[in-house]
């Protein structure tokens, strides 16, 4: 039985995360073995007089990272991870979560009572739309004048090729505290949408490539790659994300992943599956990880994880990011961080490509992230989508006995999927019918995947939706799929 | 003999462009034959009453244009041109010629004396610097508070892949007005640069292409081109510009040229050469022009020459603009214009890449240009440089028993050949030894290129440099070549 004695300091920071850290050095100093269960939430609670709700935070980040697992009645066990030195010591952790947040509901519907609605009256549940609302217009007004103002016409001519240098420094500061990404400015490369960067990218890692993808994955991604002279081939998964013996036979050399929480599916990679994918990499020259971030920033369960380009220590990770979610798709400045062979890569092959951000767009975000601005939208974003989230969630409540929800530790949307062997196309259609529109899991595979025996599953995208919005969707979901079984 | 009677009518617009109407039309129609011999500028304004300075200007247009040629000492002759009736009726011709840019010196000294010097007292004559003071830094600031201002949260949103349709329309209006660009709004594409849209191109026109260029060249284009798996070749050049005789044995199926004004020898491809390289592109499915269309807008000789797009009738051209010397190299939009052909295939193959420029400054240039903003700011930076422009001319009347002038018709660059035989190396050498950097036209050829037999030849970028500098640079010039002469 593990020992359940951690000692708490009142000068060690909040409880939660020190119990967190605790277990989690425990597991990787490998003095908790994979398999052996961990004490319930309740009794470590009991035994640490802590509220049982700081354990349940401690176990979920715990769980979210892959380090321990649930199984239904029996507990949480430790997992298997490979080669768990590599794993950097949680930096992206900094503060509690707040505990605080339903009672924001109630602003939520003010914020947006104001809001249009969509034409036609039909309530879009799209997994692709973020709440523009919540666009601090001020500031980026604010700043923006500030940086004309104080422009001199440096800043119109033409800049470095990779993106200022000091916005570098501040994005790469940004990652190493919020994502625990570890690289020089040096290493990133500034471009107008991570559609661009990879475009840049096709030109780095050469034109024949195979590269592996999970399935159902991030059509735009999965088009451009397409469009490149790569092969692209589907390799398959489980519910911890690509399966690795599979990528071994499938003959790629690349693969595009998304880790923190994979798009469509909602799966977060558990370190063990990530250490395997890093191993891999490993094994041969001129193998490569493509990580794209995508909407890491928006966690209901724990803190944030950090990428997987944190723990790779061979340089076999290409890490893309984006304020595309967590600021507007406007914005249209995306990153890569290059490991050092790639760019030298780059500096010999490509220097003459020029940054697509105009410098004033570099320096209007620059001072966004730099003067704490970002991290105040994020967290005020955050209680938007947690609140969003929640109802969602409250709402889905009736439903499931029809459905199974998942995806719901992270992002801006979740997924339904039949319990009654319903298909896809039926409850599409259905919520059509009533006004409603959801997404059909399906649509995101690529192109004609073998004939699917999985329940009918749909996604349903909360992000771009006001309160009231949800609740009429919701309603009106309800209705469309309940009279169905009825019929 | 040439009947010089033309009916110039009070109301039919300025004389200058009444001359210059006529006399195209009777070349077109073949009424004037090649190689017939005009009557001199003298006779002709005596007979129409005219002065001999509009006579001037309208014989200049021709032969910038390619209509007819001067012939040292004996006059103006037809120029022999190609399938005349594809030529459209040069609608980028909308005003006169000023005569009264001299005056304009003075201001210029005052506009820039406070301009800092540059490090180490260098004087670099670039031929890529744009002059940045001219920046109208008080219009972009007030048109981007207002387009903020007004920003609701859909300008914040994912845009139109092409760019937004009234941006485009936009934009295809002022290509029509000032370029004789026929488009419509859904052929263009905005995006973030030149370099980003030459990596679509690619996606569009396929990798498997040979791409013919001119040599020397613009080297970002072709390093571009180069880390494509594309085969680039270079074809032989002659004072009008790449070969169509050389070019069809290159077995070439692409061609990439800038006709309105050559980077770097400042050739300005006549009518005829263009009408012989439509119709090589016509003669095959598959091949394409791409037109660079990269400053177009700097011309001193008569007005702006109609884009090569202008008399495309088969959808054979891809047309390149940009706003980065216009305005500045900052503002990071360019455009490409497709012909219908290929705008098909972007639409079935490469819908999915979204836009590089985001709503914002989308917003900034559409009001910058709908507004008359550019064309004031065009009009002033046309005479910013023709001030500039003239005081180069002037400092070298001295030089030029040394050095023979070209590419004097447009642009922000000189050339100066020996005509002592020197070598290019030896004068960038002896330049820089004053403090002076300029460039050897040897640094824009493609790859290793035949050893060079003709005259050492240096390039001299004015648009950057105030006057000041221009003239202490020249005189720094004339003592560092002089002084070798005399050694």
């Amino acid at each position: 039985m593990y020992d359940m004695t951690i000692e708490l300091r009142a000068d060690g920071g909040c409880l939660y995360r020190q119990i967190y850290e605790h277990i989690k050095k425990e597991i990787t100093e490998g003095k908790l073995l994979t398999g052996e269960r961990l004490p319930s939430a309740r009794s470590l609670a009991e035994y640490l007089q802590v509220s049982r709700c700081t354990v349940d935070y401690a176990y979920g980040q715990l769980q979210a990272e892959g380090y321990i697992e649930s199984k239904a009645c029996r507990g949480y066990y430790v997992c298997e991870v490979e080669d768990m030195t590599a794993v950097p010591a949680g930096e992206a952790m900094d503060d509690v979560p707040g505990e605080t947040y339903t009672e924001a509901e109630r602003e939520l519907f003010q914020d947006f009572s104001h809001r249009p609605e969509k034409k036609e009256d039909v309530i879009d549940f799209s997994p692709y739309d973020i709440d523009m609302d919540g666009f601090p217009f001020a500031t980026w007004r604010k700043l923006s004048k500030k940086v004309l103002d104080d422009a001199n016409s440096e800043l119109f001519a033409r800049g470095d090729a990779q993106g200022d240098l000091s916005l570098r420094h501040t994005i790469s500061r940004y990652l190493h505290s919020s994502r625990g990404v570890n690289c020089s400015p040096e290493q990133i490369i500034v471009g107008a949408g991570n559609d661009y960067l990879l475009l840049l990218l096709e030109k780095i890692l050469g034109d024949r490539r195979t590269i592996a993808m999970e399935n159902p994955t991030y059509l735009r991604s999965y088009h451009i790659f397409r469009s490149f002279s790569y092969q692209v081939t589907a390799v398959k998964t489980d519910g911890n994300g690509i399966i690795v013996s599979d990528l071994e036979q499938s003959g790629a050399d690349t693969v595009y992943v998304m880790p923190s929480h994979q798009f469509p599916s909602g799966t977060v990679m558990p370190i063990g599956r990530r250490m395997e994918l890093l191993k891999w990499a490993g094994r041969k020259k001129g193998r490569y990880l493509i990580e794209d971030d995508y909407d890491s920033e928006f966690r209901y369960q724990g803190k944030p994880i950090p990428a997987l380009q944190a723990s790779d220590e061979k340089g076999r990770v290409i890490y893309l990011g984006s304020f595309s979610k967590a600021i507007a798709p406007a914005i249209r400045v995306s990153f890569m961080v290059l490991p050092e062979e790639l760019l030298e890569t780059y500096r010999k092959h490509c220097f003459f490509y020029s940054c697509t951000v105009s410098r004033i767009d570099q320096g209007i975000l620059e001072e966004f992230i730099r003067d704490g601005y970002f991290e105040r939208h994020l967290n005020k974003m955050r209680k938007v989508y947690r609140t969003k989230h929640e109802l969602m969630l409250r709402l889905l409540e009736p439903m499931r006995r029809q459905f199974r929800v998942s995806g719901e530790n992270a992002g801006l949307h979740l997924l339904l999927s039949s319990l009654h062997g319903r298909t896809e196309e039926e409850l599409v259609r259905q919520a059509r019918e009533s006004g409603v529109r959801v997404y059909g899991l399906s649509e995101h595979k690529m192109e004609e995947t073998a004939a699917d025996e999985t329940p009918g599953t749909v996604l349903l995208g909360f992000g771009g939706l006001t309160a009231e919005q949800i609740m009429q969707g919701m309603e009106r979901l309800k209705t469309a799929w309940r009279e169905e079984q009825n019929g």
